[in-house]
């Protein structure tokens, strides 16, 4: 029987219930964390081969290029000719970074703001004021990264098809507009994967910035757990089909393919962009880490080595993801008090409580020893309006724990929604 | 004879034979280049060590922190005890970076533009000018950074103890004067160690600037090649029993122990700096790569580990430091037309050919199929005044190549040399 359907005393024999669950918890004493989407340990140990390569002397020379030597600013080719495979790009269009597909994204808009981009009329850092778009919910690194140049946030719901795009096309026309962060496919958190419309029609902006920038960050382009790849449309030809090559930085990284801050991270754009910030980073770096461009080269070959990693790490995340969906499914869809995604790759599970209610689930999981992401996290300046989002993060635990963590959680969501209605 | 001391009759003879000399090394269709500081490839195999090292599941976890996973700003703590021992300063000062410690610079100097540094009034980019300090001959990197953020650079003259300090005493006055670019020990080409007198003299500047700082680039900081290990003043204690504890960043990297670019970077600084950094940091980045950071500390220890390793490079690069002074001795000594330092460590050694000539003899090099460093790259906007200046980078060809250079560089030394004597 649904929560708001029961009469006042079928309702508080319902919250004297939960409250008696919720202390149940509370008296084992537990420490579990489902707060930040860092792979397993099991996953860790899919990539063991990577940390255990034999490589010689010769093996170091790949296309002419010393891997073990200063030099090639761009890195690796063949790890450029890896990620050109893998997000259908062309090799020109790659630059191989370092460890973090994050601090290439940092490091974008620091140029924006010390040197601007290739069409800004000035540095951002000359401008009174600078705004971004922010589909919410969304990540919270991205928006810590806006902030952190003091920008105006701008948040733009998120539909099950991507950002919101009437009201994306709205704010374009605003020549303080810079960019918008986009998670396009498996977004995080809510796991949604933008359709072909929202793609085609952010490939078509016409924004009033000529220095607008779609900061595209593909962070889970490959990682599916649930069925077969799924191919993704190349925003780098979109844009250019639509008159904008200029407009797009994609982002990827093998962070939650191999080792989570000890990968390879990659940007791509059009070929002007490339030249523009190939005279930006001349001055930065000689080149990121060639050699652990190399191992993972070496390791994976081509795309379609990638693909069959991929699958190692969805045997291990599925089984989580399924036993998260089933508490959610028998534990609270009864009760009609929240609502969630079902995605097929990612690392999240989006989940919104009732109104009013995110930040009281969370505060009494972390009070039963259950630490989530903070509510709020997912939406700019950490400020949930609905203060009804809270991200799940299955990855990192034990399945033992995880059940121990989701038991609880359900608790604290029947709990938080029982008290709210007895209040009413 | 001193070519300043022969007759016209004596000078032409020098210069015919020079000139014929010249014509049998063109004909020899060289292609050399001792162009860069990178090491040679019997100094990469030196480390190979490090690319073939077994590492399990049970050796990722140190200090109770998970290297394969995300996390740990500031780092691997056991790296950044390593550069603690091997720079003498406190664990605490150290922030464990990725493969490149000029990237650690470029980020600070980016940071004061977008944010201030610590004592910043406002961020450098709202200013009208910045100067910026170049100790000359110097690195040209570094005036790079500099120039890439449209700073004015000032000319310092290298004395044979460091920058020459009344010089740098009077310009700090100017508040627009915001630091300095130090290589204090084997510098960055003349291979000259900062004295005592000179450090504490820079430890206790009183710039106008409250944000000034030293650009302390301590990239040769365990690389003799001629002699034990040489202890060096820790400039962040020297700058805090100064009264400037904020005053100083220091940079390392182990690029030039185990692999150029390849290795792992640190800066270290004041603790209030570091609280500083830190909350910047954390908007760019989870961390940088601790496997990486791993491997290095397992395959050294300690710095004991990394003295050791560094002889084995010494061992390499003496005998071609040797070869270099040994040509410039005999061949150009006893002419009067050059000088030149004799490092005892880092990766150069500076010639100062007649005034008026470095870049006669770089072209003339470079014709016989020699390529050195850009005569002028060694000073701020790639000018030499008196154009002098040329680097020797003697540690990337095999010998019996760095031995053909050294014939046809010390020609073309002669013959420049005889046509300006000429000409008058």
């Amino acid at each position: 029987m649904k929560l708001c359907e029961m009469d006042r005393l079928q309702l508080e024999t319902f919250y004297i219930s939960a409250q008696k669950e919720y202390e149940d918890c509370k008296a084992k004493g537990l420490k579990l964390d489902m707060s930040r989407g860092k792979p397993g340990r099991e996953q860790l140990d899919l990539s063991m081969g990577l940390l255990n390569m034999r490589i010689s002397p010769d093996d170091t020379k790949v296309d002419g290029v010393e891997a073990r030597n200063y030099g090639e600013l761009m890195g690796l080719p063949a790890a450029r000719r890896l990620f050109a495979e893998l997000l259908g790009v062309k090799y020109e269009q790659v630059f191989a970074g370092g460890n973090a597909s994050l601090t290439l994204m940092y490091d974008l808009i620091a140029k924006a703001y010390t040197h601007g981009l290739l069409h800004s009329e000035k540095p951002w850092s000359k401008l009174d004021n600078v705004k971004f778009l922010c589909p919410a919910p969304g990540y919270d690194r991205h928006f810590t990264i806006s902030t952190s140049f003091g920008m105006e946030l701008i948040t733009v719901p998120m539909t099950e098809n991507g950002p919101d795009m009437n009201l994306v096309e709205q704010y374009v026309k605003d020549p303080a507009v810079k960019g918008i962060w986009c998670v396009p496919k498996y977004s995080n958190p809510d796991g949604i994967t933008y359709s072909d419309e929202t793609i085609a029609r952010l490939a078509s902006l016409k924004p009033a910035a000529p220095d607008f920038v779609l900061m595209w960050d593909n962070a889970y382009c490959v990682h599916e757990f649930d069925g077969e790849f799924v191919p993704f449309k190349n925003i780098l030809d979109e844009c250019e089909k639509s008159g904008n090559p200029d407009m797009v930085f994609e982002f990827a990284s093998t962070s939650k393919i191999t080792f989570p801050g000890a990968g390879i991270a990659c940007f791509a754009c059009s070929e002007a962009n490339m030249a523009y910030m190939k005279k930006l980073l001349n001055a930065q770096i000689i080149s990121f880490d060639k050699i652990n461009h190399l191992r993972h080269v070496l390791y994976f070959k081509n795309a379609q080595g990638v693909l069959n990693h991929m699958k190692l790490h969805a045997k291990i995340m599925k089984p989580k993801f399924d036993m998260v969906l089933n508490y959610l499914e028998s534990g609270i869809a009864p009760y009609g008090i929240a609502s969630w995604h079902t995605p097929k790759g990612g690392y999240f599970v989006s989940l919104f409580v009732e109104n009013g209610c995110a930040k009281r689930v969370h505060q009494l999981c972390k009070d039963a020893g259950v630490v989530m992401t903070d509510a709020g996290a997912t939406y700019p300046y950490k400020h949930d309006p609905d203060d009804s989002n809270l991200r799940i993060a299955p990855s990192f635990p034990p399945l033992d724990e995880l059940e121990a963590a989701m038991q609880v959680l359900c608790v604290c969501i029947k709990l938080a929604a029982a008290e709210k209605l007895l209040a009413n």
